[in-house]
């Protein structure tokens, strides 16, 4: 009762208008001094009336970050929540607007923050939404019409700019939406831009003639094109970045754009996600510039629940660790690492008392578990790790470093993810996944387990993932080869499966799946795969594809594949396998039939 | 006697070979591991057995550096000599070869460092030398011999790219020197190439012509086109940088080259430099690509001896404090200041205790002096700067403010300066200053006493300058309007005079000039210069100029010329002084005579 009383004492809420922080004005130098004048309490809530609070870059705190999965770069930051214990953000249904370069929460080496009650969106979106409004094949060109508010551009020298808050950027990656479906147009591929030799020049009041090679096409009148930058000046600003922090909730927080994720978290142990939302606004069709949610080397449970992920330009989730080049054996166990991913430069890899595996980098297997003693950061490449123990014998070949502590359990439940380009779903993770009553209606695939160690340097090899009971509506609207579910490490043809398999123990049932292609599942290296109770429904929504195998197995153990049910299909679909799978029980699969053993993919298995 | 014991107890030198440190490969992890593992340490001593050591940036330690007169990065270090007591690097004759991108000596927080007897050098020159071959004037190309090896370059799209050591440079500043006097081309400016629309073409084995505008002509065959980058790249790495330190000796030191100044020191106290060299080596024409030395709000004694400075592309040394903006008044004697040059964006203005003035900006004098109780950093841009007292009513128009604790004394004597871009020295420090028994053969003017509020933000109006026994060669050699001694603050047209004059207490007297031009000194609002007992020598190496006068005053008081002497003019040089001059002594100068008084220089004074 004592202690209860204490916390009561200390507890305190701050009304941020009784520090000059109103809605309507620049309010970034306030914040930044409202956070830093309660620095060393514990606590505490910053409490903001309701209404729009603008955020400018230049009277803003600034320090060098690194961000995984972002461009690195020295930023200015609106919240700065660092060093804190037990910190609350409840904007009381706020807007906080942004403009701008500028980040707008940093957790970092914080144990207890709750960001609660508000939106965040820019002025200027980072992306550039422009209609098609005439669109010519024979002589390759689009006219687009252009917001010169909302979405200013100019012309220099034969080329397009798009005009930002006090930057330029060049014309970069783009992607077509259609504004029917508020989602990527299908086979949107099909109309990308290659604006590295465009020619652009003045179409009209507001309206730019592009002159450029489409991948097949040009976007037809009617789309919209997306166009969202270029690297490394693409991924400075993501909305909410979490590092080295623990028991973080966020509740009831809205992102409408950022440049980058709407939350990237990197080592931090308990993550709570409670009524999230990432979207467009009422007047834009995209949201953020990246993923929705992307979680880097976390621990304990990562829990997504009732939220609403949509209209991103990628993924609405990705839990994975960091596969990390061994360079050099230094001796006396010291290993000289490489982080491997250029936008992995700056990440914490690994602290003492981290268990670790030593693994080839041709099969991402494992060989030998021991755990780090030192970690000492050379740079934002290197890291010299000295473990407790080396095998004896270093085998032969390029060598890479895993960490196996930080590994987090994923609760994803009651979510809906829909028009957004790319997947619903990337998990690598050891820990304990549950996937449960969700809508998933993703652009390419549902659920993509993956892994790899040769391109996104992706680790977490699954052990216990259960998909249950969701609903996919027309998953791989993308157009091609995309499936609810796609478990396999992606392997180069440099790399080769190795003696045992990458992942383990996967379980997809009672899931409902309303398809244009009747595609149900595709694994590769799996050990444990239990399909089972699940429907496909056919749908008129997107042309019909028949090219694909409705379950396809390769290099899979221990599979069983039951009481599925294909409804509305005027076809049987089928199952396939190779021959380098084994113990395969198919039962009981109206609408299904098995197909003869099939060759294994070579492209894969070049051992 | 105890004390003394004590103290020969804990020093210690340590022969770098001891671990694993030697000539011939990359030692930048090892120096890094051996810097790290004596930190807590003081009287320590590295010493280098005389080799060839080689710095390459992979493995090098790293951290974001703000570099006063630079481009602020994240900088890979070879040498991070950071929160040090009495550390010395003996590099026992060695040269130290730099690789890349890499800071090789970085000593910030320390106390007591000397950095003595070594070489640093780059294997890849951050600048180019192109030997010209042809010269078109009609058609404006010339043709330049690219050397692969040491100057390797490519052409991409019609454009010429600088390969460097990882990276690619645009084409950008540019200047011709002559491989005969081994020092920029008379009237270099002329040939200057406007690489923004240049146009590049093969023009044989590793030949490449180049069409483009020049100023006046393209460089004559035979001259050597030097090229050295664009902002914001080409000032990454200097040689030396010494921040927020205290008693540094450099001894015996030769920079050869440098992506930016040989040595910059900002917010230090007391460095000395003796037997310094900056030059060329044998296989270039040119050092580094920015100033020998530069010091920016240090104090203490800043003492150079004995040393050589020669083919830098840009001053020798230059001492100067920073002009910061006053942004606004936020009450309680707080003010919001703002870094004024994007140069120094990142400086440390000022600290508690520092002794300020408020200014106004279009005078750029001082109305009011007092203390910083507080300084708090919010960006690299804006510092918040809380004073002891503010003046009742805070004048009209823009305001600045000035570091009065941080104005360095200046002892330079026996020095050589000659074959640079640029000027000899720029002295703006309120300290005294003793320059004695130089040779200086500058290419614009020898001794520039400057300050301005507008475009470099240089602070630091002086108050006692002697300037005696030396020897200037050809000054001016560039071709324009040059002076052995120039001291005036830059105004722009928007500035004025104000009630009093800028500079104080200027001597110049018992130097030697070889002159091809007569011109002896010009001085604007300066209270107290004494011009006495020179000697100017008409001198034949240059085309001989009669534009100017020789002696030159505008808005000075109390001024005296005496017994200077002309020897080997077929004319007599001529003294000249605007109407808003007063109190000047003219007195027994054979060859020169006084002109009549002439309207004083409206571009300056429109009060």
């Amino acid at each position: 009762m004592a202690v209860l009383c204490t916390q009561f004492v200390n507890a305190e809420t701050i009304n941020v208008a009784d520090h000059g922080i109103l809605p309507g004005q620049d309010v970034s130098l306030e914040v930044n001094q409202l956070i830093e004048s309660v620095k060393g309490q514990s606590d505490i809530t910053l409490h903001f009336p309701k209404g729009q609070y603008e955020f400018y870059p230049e009277k803003a705190v600034e320090m060098y970050r690194a961000v995984t999965n972002h461009d690195n770069s020295l930023k200015r930051i609106a919240f700065p929540l660092i060093g804190f214990k037990n910190i609350t953000i409840d904007g009381g249904g706020s807007m906080f607007m942004f403009h701008g370069r500028i980040s707008p929460i940093v957790v970092d080496n914080t144990e207890g923050v709750t960001l609660k009650n508000f939106s965040i969106d820019w002025e200027r979106s980072f992306h550039d939404e422009l209609p098609v409004v005439e669109s010519n094949k024979k002589e390759s060109y689009i006219v687009v019409e252009v917001d010169p508010v909302k979405y200013p551009h100019s012309i220099s020298g034969g080329k397009m700019f798009s005009e930002k808050y006090n930057w330029q950027d060049k014309m970069g990656s783009n992607i077509v939406f259609d504004p029917e479906t508020r989602a990527p147009i299908y086979n949107t591929k099909d109309y990308s831009v290659n604006f590295k030799s465009h020619t652009a020049s003045l179409a009209g009041k507001n309206r730019i003639k592009i002159a450029a090679k489409f991948k097949a096409s040009p976007p037809p009148v009617g789309s919209v094109l997306i166009s969202y930058g270029t690297h490394p000046t693409s991924r400075l600003c993501p909305a909410i970045h979490t590092a080295s922090s623990k028991d973080i909730k966020i509740e009831q927080v809205t992102v409408y754009n950022a440049g980058g994720m709407a939350l990237i978290a990197e080592r931090c142990e308990n993550i709570h996600l409670d009524g999230m939302t990432v979207s467009s606004n009422d007047e834009r069709l995209v949201a953020t510039r990246a993923d929705a949610t992307h979680f880097l080397g976390c621990k304990g449970e990562i829990r997504v629940e009732n939220s609403l992920f949509q209209h991103m330009l990628d993924d609405a989730i990705n839990v994975h660790g960091a596969y990390v080049k061994i360079n050099e054996y230094l001796g006396d166990n010291r290993f000289l690492c490489e982080i491997s991913h250029f936008q992995q430069t700056g990440l914490i890899f690994a602290e003492p008392g981290d268990k670790v595996a030593l693994l080839s980098r041709k099969t991402i297997l494992p060989f030998f578990e021991t755990s780090v003693t030192q970690a000492e950061i050379i740079n934002e490449n290197l890291v010299v790790v000295t473990v407790a123990e080396t095998p004896k014998n270093l085998p032969e070949g390029p060598l890479s470093i895993e960490n196996l502590t930080w590994n987090p359990d994923l609760v994803f439940k009651n979510n809906t993810i829909r028009e957004n380009r790319a997947r619903g779903m990337l998990i690598t993770t050891k820990g304990s996944v549950l996937v449960e009553d969700n809508t998933i209606s993703p652009q390419m695939h549902g659920i993509l387990i993956e892994g790899d160690n040769n391109k996104w340097y992706e680790s977490g090899a699954v052990e216990n993932v259960v998909i249950r009971n969701n609903t996919f509506e027309n998953p791989g609207f993308e157009g091609s080869e995309n499936y609810p579910l796609y478990a396999a490490p992606l392997l180069t043809s440099e790399q080769h499966f190795g003696e045992g398999r990458y992942h383990r123990n996967i379980e997809f049932t009672g899931n409902t799946i309303k398809s244009f292609n009747g595609h149900l599942a595709y694994a590769c290296s799996v050990d444990g795969l239990k399909i089972e109770d699940n429907t496909i429904e056919f749908s008129t929504d997107y042309p019909k594809i028949e090219d694909y195998p409705s379950i396809d197995l390769d290099y899979c153990e221990n599979v069983t594949i039951r009481n599925n049910k294909s409804v509305g299909f005027d076809r049987e679909l089928y199952i396939e396998q190779a021959s380098d799978t084994s113990n395969v029980k198919i039962t009981k699969n109206p609408g299904f039939k098995a197909l003869e053993e099939r060759t294994p993919a070579l492209s894969v298995v070049t051992k």
